[in-house]
């Protein structure tokens, strides 16, 4: 009940955040190939903030594939969820036009840990309005990439004040990390009964 | 009939709405923490209004749930909802970019009162095509919050031209007073008979 | 068949160029309600191109109404469409950001045009995918509106050169004319099969 | 299972792509024609763009057409050509920009030959989750169009360097190429079974 429109909400949003990062990308005035490297660090920002977007999306996708009723609490946590993912141009932007200052990266840390929080709230939402013995809730077991990547973020602002380097490196390893969908859920679909 | 294209259609606006405002955030050129405190402000604008165009989408999601067939009426009572709502951008990069001056403050609320008269006309138009009997006539009922917050815009205009940090703490009221979805709407449709 | 995917695509265009138009309206940087005066004409652009559109997705919503197949060539009849009003923001803005100059006037006249004549092909395209006594066959009739909208557009781009009130002044009366959606499909719609 | 939230979010972003590409062409100071006049070259840019775009949608709307189950390599393969689709507006951009010169020529080239490659390999992998007997891969067949295109665009690239105008052409070719959607899948989908 509502489900699609918490979806198409969502994908409207996500989609738009992506596009919205690759205004950042300002056309350059020079003509020529040395005229694009000003605009790399920003692209590689992008590059990484397109992953990190495409993985929620991705995740998002698989989670509310089990809801079953949206609560008035799902609704709230999801925009919550939505409102540090909106961040992510303004981060990224940050990011981009800096190469590798301390407080630009440990702001992208901030913002990707809040999301992380609040993607983790989301689950958690929904697990309760289905009970303890949910597809989701099996599916997700321990959720021990869930459990790791806010410990990760959190190292990370700290570690930027000592190495920019590093901390770029972690969220980096982050991103990999999930790049693989949640099988779990996907798993359980397929085993469990058709949802 | 149509009813999902017009929902997909609004989803669309507000999550353009809401990606547009973050926009009005520009990356500072500074590369230390100091270089967010001019940001500040447009940070809490931003936030205040996303919370409002999330109020007005999880609204405006549960009363759809209760059309049946969308009529002229609906589609332009929408539209004109959605005029208001698209100024959001303007009106908040205007609080953001100034300290609590009156006028921003003023023609903040100004759209806020419009936006809800809007709400409101729409809300009449669908309980109109549906009867005095209807679901939604039946879970708005005496409608008191509906009621309240035109009143409260409506004071906020001219109070900010005496302290603007009045009709600050007035916005930020009355958005706490609707955080809570239309639960009205929600108890009917668990009672009531499905739509 | 895959006409969801046609409406969902054109609707997200059309919400895009809506709000994206109001990003025309710049922050102004005065904090007193004089700073919105130069901003006034932009607003008043913004308010005849926003009818436009609305107009259009409301027709457009109409017309889809009675599509049973999409082919490949109602495809990239919507999509021509589509181009012209993705134009809407440049020339609201040349047309805002100027007072009632007559080139500005005469090009904002020229994509509406455009426009309705691409509307008038998908409008074709559709009456012959499904035979000339097919419901939108009907429905549109001898289609007076959609015949004179065209001749007057191609009179006010002329007229702009002498009068730039006068062509401004038959875009709101064309607009007022179509804001009456198109009740002919709706009674067809009523009255006959359901689609 | 999921295939419509994967079609609605691909739509999103290529929605937002359009429209996006738009704001390049700025709004110009001067109140006459002449003012129009440097922002030809973007217009035509934009053009050509939106012709591309025009043809992905299309062509992404015929081939999902032909999934049933969407996999995780499906998806991801899908928003690494997304990732691809999202640089048209930085590079449509620096071609407007400039009148014809090699290196936005190049770069355009390159954008274009990576996202035709992104487009084989995700009608690669939607084959390879179905069957090689599957619908889509009789549709495609020896796919003849889709082999061309990346030959030429990649001989465009460096071609820019002798003759700008000459990989301009080889664009606007390859795009008159693909105007027609693929009849091939639509013909299978009519005489094949119905998917």
């Amino acid at each position: 009940m509502g489900k699609n429109r918490l979806e198409a909400f969502s994908d409207g949003v996500m989609a738009i955040i992506i596009t919205i990062m690759v205004l950042e990308m300002k056309v350059p005035t020079g003509t020529d190939l040395a005229a694009l490297k000003p605009i790399l660090p920003i692209f590689l920002s992008y590059l990484l903030s397109y992953v990190y977007i495409g993985i929620y999306w991705n995740n998002h996708h698989h989670m509310l594939h089990t809801v079953r009723q949206v609560t008035g609490t799902i609704l709230w946590a999801n925009l919550h969820l939505l409102f540090w993912l909106s961040l992510f141009p303004f981060v990224t932007g940050w990011v981009g036009h800096n190469h590798l200052e301390p407080a630009p990266m440990a702001l992208y840390g901030v913002v990707l840990l809040l999301a992380a929080l609040a993607y983790f709230q989301l689950q958690r939402a929904i697990i309760r309005s289905q009970g303890a013995d949910s597809l989701l809730a099996k599916a997700v077991g321990r959720d021990i990439k869930g459990k790791i990547s806010p410990i990760l973020y959190a190292s990370a602002v700290p570690l930027a004040y000592l190495s920019p380097w590093c901390s770029a490196g972690l969220y980096i390893v982050v991103a990999l990390m999930w790049l693989i969908p949640d099988r779990r859920i996907e798993r359980a679909l397929m085993t469990g009964e058709h949802v």
